[in-house]
């Protein structure tokens, strides 16, 4: 049990070193030996934890939407708005999950796969809007596949542009603005008036979600 | 005048041959030697035009919001739908536009002011939609700064998600999508109803442009 939390941290250690190289170098300069050194771990290790370059990538790309449940509400979109919020929290202040996002926005990573997150991240919004669907949340003419879609692919570029403008301080404002924008568009106004889009969501969601016991996995 | 059109095309073979390292090493380890290289010009004649690999850089990047001047239209709401659609055929078909856009969303590129992009398009948004506001096209509450800001930034993440996923063939049917998601929640339903967001409508503004002869600079 002890050699089994090792090896969790030591993969923990890896996968840090990892965030770190891609993100000073991007995918395609960075290097294992740069990950060997930066970790302080050997060879061994590192490869019992991961076969190549692009496993380290993997590992990191999933770290952005690990840990991301979100309390159950009456309103599957609210549940939406509230994965969307604490993502924009978690990348204001996690490495990790901000290394793994600026990898899957890596156009230059060439042999790398990025198309993981937006997929994963695509499967949650569907499961959610569905529910929405059924429930008569959403607009009779929504495809929550193409809806959610949008919400994932423009989450993607406002990152990135409050990224380039000024690291991130007004990123949970614009995926507020964001949200004002989308939702009118799909959602039945009853449904609208009871939705909290406000910038302060996310840190408000991921306080709950620490207060409340997790459930042994 | 010779000497000039000599040193245009000089310029425009640096900046292809600059696009072309920038897209396959990424901005940080791109090198001057390579982009030399790749252009068979002088070290002077780079020189000449370009003093540092941030300036190239800033030429590639400025390409993209280049020529895209669109047809006048009486709903301002139309043309700024018409430069979105024209951008994303730009990008499916011009190499060039495609590398601007990928450096503008390289969060590796330290040293590298990717703003201009963003700012410039911007503008442009902001512009028209300050027009549309003053001719009653816009819901009352909406901000033209923050819509401009919206459409420009969840355009950037839907490019990058259509070329993850595909290679960009399906960008044209995705931003179409994300106008019908966005403009809904900003424009009177009276101008909702004369819009053509269809996803051939890049294409077709482009044949349009080049159809009608430009005044002489």
């Amino acid at each position: 049990m002890a050699e089994q939390q090792r090896a969790i941290r030591t993969r923990q250690t890896i996968l840090t070193a990892a965030a770190k190289i891609f993100e000073e170098r991007g995918y395609q300069a960075a290097t294992i030996s740069q990950i060997l050194a930066e970790a302080g771990v050997t060879k061994g290790a590192l490869y019992f934890h991961f076969q190549s370059k692009e496993d380290l990538a993997q590992g990191v790309l999933s770290e952005q939407d690990q840990h991301v449940t979100t309390p159950s509400r009456t309103s599957k979109v609210q549940e939406v708005v509230d994965a969307v919020m604490l993502h924009a929290h978690r990348l204001q202040t996690d490495p990790m999950v901000r290394a793994g996002v600026r990898l899957s926005m890596d156009q230059s990573a060439r042999n790398l796969d990025r198309s993981g997150p937006f997929l994963r991240w695509g499967n949650v919004g569907i499961t959610l809007l569905q529910q929405a669907k059924s429930q008569g949340e959403l607009l009779p003419h929504i495809d929550p596949a193409e809806t959610a879609d949008i919400i994932v692919g423009s989450f993607a570029g406002i990152q990135s542009m409050s990224q380039a403008l000024c690291e991130y301080r007004d990123l949970t404002t614009r995926v507020s603005a964001l949200m004002r924008h989308i939702l009118p568009s799909a959602v039945t106004p009853a449904v609208l008036t009871t939705l909290d889009l406000t910038e302060g969501r996310g840190a408000a969601v991921q306080a709950e979600t620490l207060a409340t016991p997790q459930p042994v996995q």
